[in-house]
């Protein structure tokens, strides 16, 4: 159900964890200890890029597997050379195993002409299990103000052009807060600032894994700040600071520091439960125009 | 000149980029084409650890020599086991080449009781040339509301005491905001924020490696929430944006999610120009009391 957003699925027909695109999508056959393939789906592209938060899923559920803990706590990844949809190679290496963390390494690679291997991504994680973790909570930060969902836009409610939409859009419930939609009506804000309603769109509830999905999924903060075009990312980190509760996540980024053709994009996840369940920082490139 | 302050280093007095302590405790001897010897100096240690900037200053040294490019543009640390005083092995590994941007790996080994090699750090990193990036800035971030400098204080000005000082504090011009130092008159403010004026007490001036020391040189933010103790990193990633301006640097660090054990280190440091000139966030571990 392409189209359908998160809110309107029946329980009936809601996708579950373990059975949804997403879960088939980031599916890995381990060729031998530590390394995997899979084929890398086109339904995730935007414009013909696979999107860097479902790579960054695909890797993390290969350290998932391949390390002692399960749940990823900080994941750095560096982005090399742009992915393409089909075959790639997952190659883990334990770095560290410890009775509360353990850390890892994982790249991500594709084949040239020559059948030769290029490495798209690069990362380093460090792992837990979220689920031994403290209930102390003493967060000063507040979730983000975005209208209830009805109130905003996704994609299918055109006729508001949404750039760069592909076919992630329709793998994902992504509505737009309409005070950070703007630049789709040719009026941008001005402001580093995008927030939405961020879910699977066949339901599926959000786990930690589709927390790394989450936070390189909203357009660009540059697109309300007046550019266009690509916006590459080099480096993405994210913490996963809980497990989500079920229901839709919101996501804000926010952009500081645009600055010699780079900036941050800052996110913030919070789910159901009013709880910041994942912080990301990337510096990606952008073309000042 | 142990405890002078940036401020009252004269220019006779001061060291330059290339002649300071700093530099002379990151330089590392090349063994073999990317693997380098060095000495941990005692001098840069916080109760008996190594501190983290200085770790990754070494490794950000060490991947400034290897890879094609200079200046670290993205550096993600992990932190696996605590670094002591005393001979390490650095190992770094080109991941990748560009024409403005390279990727590199670097690991940092101490040896244990049997000489075996145990890795304390790794790092992935992205470098490129600062000096080539277009003037263009639309900052919205603001410079930290810091008193003068004469107006903060460090630990040379007692009574307060500066618990876990150490070594480092005589290499450093620390001076810290008096509106984040309820800690040290054991009444915190309860605010995750800490301030300060940052420099080489030998009068050396900032530069890129320099700020991979400046955003992990401050005490905790946890000690303003009342906690007390170590706080180790988990993960460090920091963003250098531009090459520093001459003189004291301002760091302000922030924590807005402390939960379930773990916190978040966001700094920024501002130059002379009022530049945002880096950008880091760090995981790190808290015992909740």
């Amino acid at each position: 159900m392409p189209e359908a957003a998160l809110a309107q699925a029946t329980e009936a027909t809601r996708a579950t964890i373990g059975s949804s695109e997403f879960d088939r999508d980031t599916a890995l056959t381990r060729r031998a200890p530590g390394v995997y393939d899979i084929d890398l789906s086109a339904g995730w592209t935007i414009i013909s890029a696979v999107n860097g938060g479902y790579l960054l899923a695909v890797l993390g559920r290969a350290l998932a597997d391949a390390l002692p803990h399960s749940d990823p706590f900080t994941v750095s990844a560096h982005y090399l050379t742009a992915s393409q949809p089909g075959p790639a190679v997952v190659r883990t290496e334990t770095v560290r195993t410890g009775r509360t963390l353990s850390t890892g390494q994982a790249s991500l690679f594709q084949f040239d002409e020559q059948g030769h291997e290029v490495e798209r991504i690069r990362v380093l994680a460090s792992y837990g299990d979220l689920d031994t973790l403290p209930d102390d909570v003493r967060t000063t930060a507040e979730p983000p103000a975005i209208p209830p969902m009805e109130q905003c836009f996704g994609p299918e409610d055109g006729p508001a052009p949404v750039d760069g939409s592909s076919a992630i859009t329709d793998r994902l419930m992504l509505k737009l807060d309409p005070s950070t939609l703007g630049w789709a009506l040719g009026q941008p804000s001005g402001k580093g600032e995008m927030r939405a309603w961020f879910g699977l769109a066949d339901g599926r509830d959000p786990d930690p894994l589709a927390l790394l999905l989450a936070v390189d999924a909203l357009p660009p903060t540059a697109f309300e700040m007046g550019l266009t075009g690509w916006v590459p990312t080099v480096e993405l980190t994210v913490h996963v600071r809980c497990r989500p509760a079920p229901g839709p996540l919101r996501v804000a980024v926010t952009t500081r520091n645009l600055a010699g053709g780079f900036l941050e994009e800052d996110a913030e996840v919070w789910d159901t439960d009013d709880r910041l369940v994942a912080q990301s920082r990337q510096l990606a490139r952008v073309r000042l125009t």
